[in-house]
């Protein structure tokens, strides 16, 4: 069974009466909830539990860490990015959910700025499946719609991905490439950009259906080898 | 100096009032016009001639081959096919153009139906540079708009280019892979998605500074070395 | 279930008693083997059966296609070659093995010529796991060896690939990238390199276990959309 | 006239009396002497200089920048990474050799811990070219030798390279993905695996002709725009 940890800020829902009419439980509760319905073993972390929430029996215990943060990037201990990074190398797959492009955690990845442009107007954004056979897109149409979000806007400062799976069309004349899969060390991250905390995006039956398929796609391969390091011995030598 | 053939299939121009307006020289020489500005050797090459004016000669003399076709992708000998292909494989630089995406050429090389959704509408089409270090995007904005232009829209049936550099914003509501870099071989191809033949898109100067810049990204790349076949005695031995 | 057919040829096996010697129920029957074992449905088809053994209705009930095929890929039938092509492209998996590098199928796929450098020498091949978080390396260590085998030499004239899993060290001073990803349509496309003939490889427990591996990661992914054509009305103007 | 800037540790060749015999005026003057004969402006930095060589006013002049260290990557202060990793983004070519690969800048740029397997047993490496029509292959034949060199063995922990160009072949029996091209930001990056301070590898002239080939490859595209940030009015509305 896939172990999954939903890592959550959790600080808009505690100060402002909008967002926590819109995930009273926080955020973290709203992502888990269908990944519970889809099977996982679910547990949650936010911001100001101890050391995250992130210590290294949870990390040693998560098959794949779904990150969603915002205000507070900057509170994120290098220890916690350290850990997480050291995970993920090692085959921990990483989800990481809209304004999650600019975490230290995501940051320290890509090796770019994730920068982007971005507006706040409620405009409709239309989703489109570029790659129907990826895993990711399993059992979606051709596109879906969110009726108001957030907009954000190209040039999104990351490494070209891997697969990009996703590409949105906003009403204000933007697009963005919304699902983005990448692997670090034996690790597969998945971007996937919807999700402003005034909007109630993660109650959207395709959104939840994207995080539940990229958990599976980023779940690690079993029985991992990596060896590094000094080999004094050539191998046709030794034969 | 580059040489450049810009192939047309030159029949829109010749039965269409509408399209001889825009285009009364032919699609060929308004493509052709801004590459010989930049100081390219350029010729042209229609479907009509003689093995379609692309002989052994034309294509041994060519470090650049634009591609534009429509209604007649059928009429295209497979025997052109073949050299096209050849070519193509031995280092010669291929620009694919709008409807080109449906031509025999194209479709060879990518080995998908190259298949797409499409309305003609007259749309806004808002070009976004999405690789802005990228050779083909040089001297861009963040974006250029062409006024009106047909849609083109996803799932775009190729395979994941190698390098995506534009994503077209369509108002309608699509969006679409615009500008696609693919290696097959030594050769490197570009499809560049606008120019219906009902619209002005080749006299857009931007539009003009991408093929200009695409040319130059896809001349080939100077002694080659294509080594295949059978190697009796392992190197190893040879010492 | 996943649904699998393994395609040979089949001629060595029935004309030459060396490798008869290996391979007493034919190449196909050591790959189904191991397949079976996995808990797939496997089936197989040969050349010389009708239609090569791959109607319509098999390849309708296959879920992915194994290909090997070496002496006579000149008599497959296009009419085959355009089938299993459809197919893929619909989201069929595909893996290609060994001397199926040159055939109508794979070269179809892929664009290129697939053609490569070789030599019969029985020389030691040393498989090297650059990706070792790939599903396709499950369970494998560093490497692995194989004793004696045919050596495949860069350049290999295929579209580089969407990810690279294996390569391959040669006792005769050859490299070669020997497990190739790629997509094509909604499906996805692996190519591996070991398997001459006149060598046991095809019971040597790794290279079974790529083979299982490969079909899991190949299969289709569910509930694909796959919409093309014309779109009269856009998007923003039903709403 | 591409600008360039070598930068070298400059520890061994005033330590080893051996290296010094091989690289009298350091490393950095034989890598800068080609890149002088071909016509680039070069500039060299190293390690003992203040700011390492590398001011701002430094790296707003350089094109291109080429790094080699060894021994010393953690006196490389952050404040240089955070300058270099900014111009790298912005468009300035970076050209990583060897044991560079684990230099603080690269190990920022690609986000893994760019470990591998090492050897210094005087091995021959065979360096295949597997992109031919690349420009860094430009003018190399099917392969070049170099006669003893330290062996680098894969799994290299970089993310996929965005185009693989080199695979050596070592004696000892490892392979390595040799010549690895990625985009950060508008920047192009090439690593470039051989140079042992104990080899005098950078005399070798097809290793010269490499490095020559790269930085004409990386140097920046003029004219980039990267315009991020919050983009109050819709694109439509403004119309």
């Amino acid at each position: 069974m896939i172990r999954v940890t939903v890592w959550n800020e959790f600080r808009h829902e505690r100060h402002s009466p909008a967002v926590a009419a819109i995930y009273p439980d926080g955020i973290h509760e709203a992502i888990a909830r269908p990944l519970r319905a889809a099977g996982f073993s679910v547990r949650t972390a936010t911001l100001d539990e101890p050391e995250h929430g992130l210590t290294d029996q949870v990390l040693a215990d998560t098959d794949v860490l779904i990150w969603w943060g915002h205000t507070a990037h900057h509170e994120v201990a290098d220890t916690a990015v350290d850990r997480v990074q050291a995970r993920v190398l090692a085959g921990m797959g990483l989800v990481v959910l809209h304004s999650g492009h600019f975490s230290k955690v995501f940051k320290r990845l890509m090796g770019t700025s994730c920068d982007l442009k971005w507006r706040e107007a409620g405009e409709r954004e239309r989703i489109w499946v570029v790659e129907p056979g990826h895993p990711i897109a399993e059992g979606l149409g051709d596109y879906f719609e969110i009726a108001e979000e957030e907009m954000y806007g190209e040039r999104f400062d990351v490494p070209p991905p891997e697969a990009l799976v996703f590409i949105s069309w906003f009403q204000g004349g933007e697009v963005f490439r919304s699902g983005c899969c990448y692997t670090r060390g034996a690790g597969r991250i998945f971007y996937f950009r919807p999700g402003h905390e005034t909007h109630p995006t993660y109650h959207h039956p395709q959104v939840q259906r994207v995080i539940v398929n990229a958990v599976r796609w980023a779940a690690p391969t079993p029985g991992v080898t990596l060896a590094y390091g000094h080999r004094p011995q050539p191998l046709e030598r030794l034969r």
